[in-house]
């Protein structure tokens, strides 16, 4: 397994970048193969990120608190490690410290003074700026941060091969929905299930944003589930986001209790419908707002976007949106999700694609049906 | 509900601070009263954290994505809220450009320029620090995040009730435990159920940091419930640290399934007696490291801190351990967690204390029980 960290180099060439320093979890895990687990955020030990130094052509190295030496694991062997003193329990040891002594060991190695830095500035703490422009004074921190969001949405094969692991999950968790729903049971108790099925799959605690809603709280399109009794007749809108080895996979499903009305089974129909034109519409060329569009086109407007991409980041490029003129490309990766909020209910369905050289593939497998 | 911001009006005299501009997930609960799901961090749909803008004597304001306004219902009546549109899916929108409009307008209302702004700099983005930098070119960033750790140590009433609540979810999960654990099951299947009770009696998806191990797995201390299966004379070890309104529990308890040996029982007393002997000793005008060493006497050294503070974030001052000379005060909220842990097992015992005029009240109500 290679990094990823070569497509750097067209953006330091482009941006006359001499280092950067990547501090967003979804870069670091994108470039380094590092993630921490999205639950709990890093170590309760240490509270600032991990960073990899990348001198372009030169040297890769990945700045990481030992308590965290475990997630190195994932690094791929190109790039070194660097492990600070994060905790000590016995005597008094200011992290941030133990941080910039590893990186200004690395600045002073690679001989870089003046340098144009290359950052994520909606992610990268104060307390690094402060001490390197402290040391050197010229230094001048570059956002590069639409640039790399645009590498990433385009996707490399091992990467493929995560999503589809978790949208495996995602999958699970909708099987989970259809086979444990039922009046009388609570959202909570629904949610546990889904869970537990998700979490023995994985054979490991599994990140998972999810809204799980029942009866009207379908209107609004989501929410945690709660101590509400899911009662005969309700729909069930469930949206699963899990994560699995730092890649994210998503599906959404609305089901119903017990027998279908009239008008419920037309709307879905409808957003079912919506649904295929957007994914029968996906190949390179076309763009994202038409695929936008398309969906918009047959079941009017919806309060929300029509799609994102997902890799490391749930939410990530290619946003489908009306305004985005971001042409499709062989290996990005969208989730479609339109969506009819009526006053009293709401019904969203969202498969997760690959695009490919014609058109597309669907990661997630499970099938929508309105009836359990 | 006061805020507790009068409390910065000390650091600013001390530290010469014009404007605190407060940005850590811990302290804007604290000082706001805003929280938001720690499992998710905050919304998808933008990715800087809100701020906290005070001017000493004369104003309050909390700078909120628009899409976080329900969150803005637990925000202290004195502070206003400052809404900034974070995000659009009809038209491009940088939410960070939105977020600085709302922050600059506060400074030009405050008529603030070459200020020195209080900041926690490793919580500080530095798109934030780079704006007002080129605006405000003498304006100075100081670090007063060591001063703001202090203040939060010692508890208000409120405080402590919300601590007291989230006790009672780390007592329900440690219940659950001991009656779903059995021979046969997974630790996953264990902490399912222990997930379900937990979330049904808050009626809401809880936040829960948790160790949940068995057998030899005990021996390390901790890690994340997996598809192992439980065993006849297996040791559990489940240490839970749920989030409710903001507010942090924490307890450990080891219950072996079936019959225990001589060893573990002799074990199993030693630790709940140097718990007794830490618990007992506490009381104003004690030092954090005397509590600390009072159970190493008792039980030998162990591989990590004697306990911790808890609250807005779940380890916090005053630390337990063996260099910490801070000196108790009534209302400071203090976990202690002694352990022994052996070449092939390990036992922790934990309960969670706030300090009182002569001694200290246990929060967690539960009873340590090697036996189910």
């Amino acid at each position: 397994m290679s990094s990823r960290i070569e497509k750097l180099y067209s953006i330091a060439e482009a941006k006359n970048i001499d280092v950067f320093l990547i501090t967003s979890p979804a870069s670091l895990k994108y470039f380094s193969g590092y993630y921490f687990y999205f639950e709990y955020g890093s170590s309760p030990f240490h509270l600032l990120p991990s960073a990899l130094f990348v001198v372009p052509g030169k040297t890769s190295s990945l700045i990481i608190a030992d308590n965290e030496l475990e997630q190195s694991a994932n690094v791929y062997a190109d790039i070194s490690i660097k492990p600070y003193i994060s905790y000590l329990y016995e005597t008094p040891l200011e992290f941030a410290e133990q941080f910039l002594l590893q990186l200004h060991g690395l600045f002073k190695e690679n001989n870089i003074n003046s340098a144009r830095v290359g950052v994520e500035p909606n992610f990268f703490p104060l307390v690094i700026a402060q001490s390197l422009n402290a040391k050197y004074p010229k230094i001048e921190f570059i956002d590069i941060a639409s640039e790399i969001a645009l590498l990433r949405a385009v996707k490399e094969r091992d990467e493929i091969e995560f999503i589809r692991a978790a949208c495996n999950l995602s999958d699970i968790g909708q099987a989970a929905v259809v086979k444990y729903a039922s009046a009388g049971i609570t959202e909570g108790e629904l949610f546990s299930e889904v869970r537990r099925e998700i979490d023995a799959s994985a054979g490991v605690r599994v990140p998972l944003m999810a809204d799980l809603v029942s009866g009207t709280r379908t209107a609004s399109g989501g929410g945690m589930p709660t101590n509400k009794i899911i009662n005969t007749g309700d729909l069930i809108l469930s949206d699963f986001t899990p994560c699995l080895n730092g890649y994210w996979g998503d599906s959404c499903n609305t089901i119903v209790v017990g027998e279908s009305t009239d008008e419920q089974r037309k709307t879905y129909e409808l957003v079912k419908e919506a649904l295929a034109i957007g994914i029968d519409a996906i190949r390179p060329d076309m763009k994202s707002k038409e695929i936008d569009q398309l969906m918009r086109n047959h079941i009017g407007n919806f309060p929300h976007h029509g799609g994102h991409g997902v890799g490391t980041m749930y939410h990530e490029e290619p946003r489908i949106v009306p305004y985005n003129n971001t042409t499709l490309q062989p290996n990005m990766i969208i989730a479609l999700e339109p969506a009819i909020y009526k006053k009293d209910y709401g019904i969203r369905l969202e498969h997760l694609v690959v695009v490919t050289k014609n058109g597309c593939e669907v990661l997630t497998k499970f099938q929508h049906c309105l009836k359990t």
